[in-house]
């Protein structure tokens, strides 16, 4: 066992995306236990000019493919960012999930110095690969799953922190 | 350069606990400017059964310091959780990256496989570094910088992505 830039990124991101998926499972159930409608939830934001539920489950899971698409020098798989149910945002999820389980740590290792480039609304930021992961994609990624989880808290969902770290 | 325990996690924090005061700074300044009791920011929570924002930074410093402290086999210092005021939170973020700019890459590299237990209320964790750090530090560092912004960000206060990533 030794970190590298695959036990950095895959096997912290599978987790959470887990995580996420179970707490989007109980938010349906809560939602239709107290008569909610699900695009309340899903359109929820803690601020007006903060991104609703459902985009930041959509950027948390571009993120985790992001990554390990760039870090591993394949195309990065676009999706029509359609989602309108908790239903959508799962398999969302589960794509992500299976597309990220499909790398071997030697498509990722050693991607440390790789040249990444990606826009950013206006802006074109350029980092190395482990900048890129260390500073950008774990605070992004986590930023996003958190978001979400302090959305739907808000929204009075009983969810804990053991929600949110999963089987840790 | 390469991933190692150190890179994954020293030049995780410091950036991340720079934007974490700076995001305090300003909320002290807009306190001041909107007539709102600081310790009404403080004590804001996201939900009741949640922590308020001065417990959030409290949990994001001891995450970064345990981690370092454990990683590199030295005693976690204890800090007297005592802080009312932003300003008593800017100096402990400063007093725990001052901790943190402490270790040497060589006190914290090759801690992948150490054993590391640590209580969390009831429970005993116990985790192999590497674990420690990619599953269970860096979500919770995380998660408590961003709900201290999510809870900033709740109550007004105009920052923004950038703000929170730092220079990135």
């Amino acid at each position: 066992m030794a970190l590298s830039m695959y036990q950095a990124s895959v096997p912290a991101f599978l987790p959470m995306l887990s995580s996420l998926s179970a707490i989007l499972d109980k938010a349906e159930v809560y939602a239709a236990e107290r008569k909610i409608d699900p695009a309340v939830l899903l359109g929820w934001r803690l601020a007006p000019d903060m991104f609703a539920l459902a985009r930041q489950v959509q950027i948390a899971t571009d993120h985790a493919k992001g990554c390990c698409a760039r870090l591993a020098g394949v195309q990065v798989p676009k999706y029509p960012d359609d989602e309108t149910t908790f239903a959508d945002l799962r398999a969302r999820i589960a794509r992500t999930s299976d597309f990220i389980r499909g790398f071997e740590p030697s498509d990722i290792d050693g991607s440390e110095g790789r040249d990444i480039a990606i826009t950013a609304g206006p802006r074109e930021l350029r980092f190395k690969g482990q900048q890129y992961l260390v500073n950008f994609v774990l605070p992004n990624f986590y930023f996003h799953a958190t978001t979400a989880y302090d959305i739907l808290r808000r929204c009075g969902l009983p969810i804990g922190k053991r929600d949110f770290l999963g089987a840790t």
